[in-house]
């Protein structure tokens, strides 16, 4: 996996401007994660400025978690906004399936510009897919591994874009290609919106790679993160502490010796 | 206390949903202690999808912390909401009496449906009943031991809801019942949004507790989280980290050691 | 620079009372630097509770980084609010420069009331000055130390406020009067908020100091801070969680020992 190396190191070089419209439970989150990764996080919602904020991004993060109407207003708009520029975009429906206005607002934007990644947990990519496997809350999945790999293949071809169905195990399908990525660790369901800062990860990685790839990328680096966090602090306050000193930490010679991304 | 260790068991068999509706400041911190207590947050205010949400949480918290018009009508939904499906919610009024409007606002709350457990401190409270003790800001409190009993009694019979008075010595009234819980730190005044995880932390208790016994429980608790972090690290900042450890670590024997609670 | 000692003992002895109306990444961030540091924060931005808020309020934080239309209206409303009561209030023109909206806004606010700090990174306070240094997102800044000396004396003439154009060297002018803040580290970089923080603290300041003094030491000793916290975790997650602890250790023999403030 030579690519994922080289993804990151062109990341840090290239030190991607990604703009986030995201939920206020992790926006300082997902900017301090973007910053330890080697990224710029910008957040900005105005209508009134996404053009001139998307024109200096190089990527844009979508993340619909506490959403209200004039943030969809701001999403649709960004979304569109960010297709007519060419920009990556990543969509991370949080609590899809849970309410009908988050799996509403989630297949409009899908519609509305060109996602390159849509990131979500198994209750949430099913929901969009019409499926009726109950999101209980925005933290829990409904998991199994088979059926996960399943739907990110039919979720991709179904939605013409990558789709990375997160877990105990990734699964990340461009529909032609499907990689399972499993690093990672369980504590990262006692910190809220650890989901979301593996989606901005995708985000800064769509900078320097592919959907697929800047999906697998991501996913690899942030679960050794975890990986290494959780070694040095095995409970949720200071492992979430390490999180951010190891997406800074990581590199090369530890991406390559803990990396367990396989293409199936 | 045996009551008090059964309500921790059984709040982690449960895993309840609580769904908030918080401050912008404290978002994050309250669903970290959540996740970190056993409990499963979720964050949704838009009145479109509160019924749906409702539907699925075991509670609800309403936190007024940074109000605005459409945020205080999203609270009075849920208020009402949750009163139809019976689910219990708890109320901060933050900054109750240092402007009119946070204090019209919460009475109004109390007002719109029915609320199970009022969580504030002595100057918050003691303005909902019409007091000129001045709040300070919202981490500041006038405080005075056997007052902060009568307030909690008080304000308890006047709003038929429990209250909590939280400060040195935490005070809690059903009105039939009061309990003094004397569990908890200095350090949390240096720390914002410990009474935001307070107030989430009842949340939690809601789904398995009658008002008055979550109210002690979340507080006993919280309280030797806080203790027991101090002890470890007594500087704000890590101090800080070391809350989520403790809410994550701290069990029976734990809770059984260190509990301070006293039936008056 | 005895004043810097006395001015951070008078501000925890005040214990001022600082409203901020802020954003949502630094909403947590700056309420515990605050806290820490031995201030009050409080945040509230409903235009119908800013004049009550204000009256208790020693000092105004106005901080432009997620702004809207709601947002500018009470950003603006406060602005007045505070000059109609002679309340001290520091301005951060977040990412002026990348927007048209955030440059606009800016200047409206330096109009609207009486500012009397303006702080921000070299991009920024170029672009309020017409000039055309591209604001590269919101983190990072064009540099040059004789530069930034110049555009402070400058922006201070220009606007009628004490003016802090933060950077490797900080740069603080009332137009008659300019200070070289030394104090910092480059890990600041790596974490977000950390100008906001910088600001906030400016705030507390302006509630024992002028202006000028205000800015001087506020910078220094938040820069102290981050020194302090580097040397025990030189990683971000780590650093940011120690740069509050030192906002609370740091004391006047700490100060003494370690400012590099220069008036020039």
């Amino acid at each position: 996996m030579k690519w994922v190396v080289d993804a990151l190191e062109n990341l840090r070089k290239k030190r991607p401007l990604v703009q986030n419209i995201t939920n206020f439970v992790v926006m300082n989150t997902t900017a301090n994660a973007l910053l330890a990764v080697g990224a710029s996080p910008v957040m900005a919602h105005a209508v009134d400025e996404l053009e001139d904020m998307l024109k200096l991004a190089d990527a844009l993060v979508v993340n619909i978690g506490t959403l209200d109407e004039h943030w969809i207003r701001s999403m649709e708009e960004a979304v569109r906004v960010a297709a007519s520029m060419g920009k990556p975009v990543v969509l991370d429906p949080v609590g899809a399936g849970a309410t009908r206005l988050r799996t509403k607002t989630a297949l409009r934007l899908l519609e509305a510009g060109r996602i390159s990644v849509l990131r979500g947990n198994f209750g949430e990519v099913s929901a969009l897919l019409g499926g009726h496997g109950v999101t209980r809350g925005v933290d829990s999945t409904v998991y199994d591994g088979e059926r996960a790999r399943e739907l990110a293949e039919r979720a991709s071809r179904e939605f013409g874009t990558a789709v990375a169905v997160t877990g105990p195990v990734d699964y990340v399908s461009d529909s032609r290609e499907t990689y399972a990525v499993e690093n990672g660790h369980p504590m990262l369901g006692r910190v809220t919106g650890t989901g979301c800062i593996a989606t901005a990860l995708i985000g800064a990685f769509l900078a320097v790679e592919t959907p697929l790839k800047a999906a697998v990328g991501a996913l690899a680096v942030f679960g050794i993160a975890a990986e290494k966090a959780f070694e040095e602090a095995p409970y949720p306050g200071s492992f979430h502490t390490k999180l951010y000193d190891w997406l800074y930490k990581i590199d090369s010679s530890i991406l390559e010796r803990y990396v367990r991304v396989r293409r199936l």
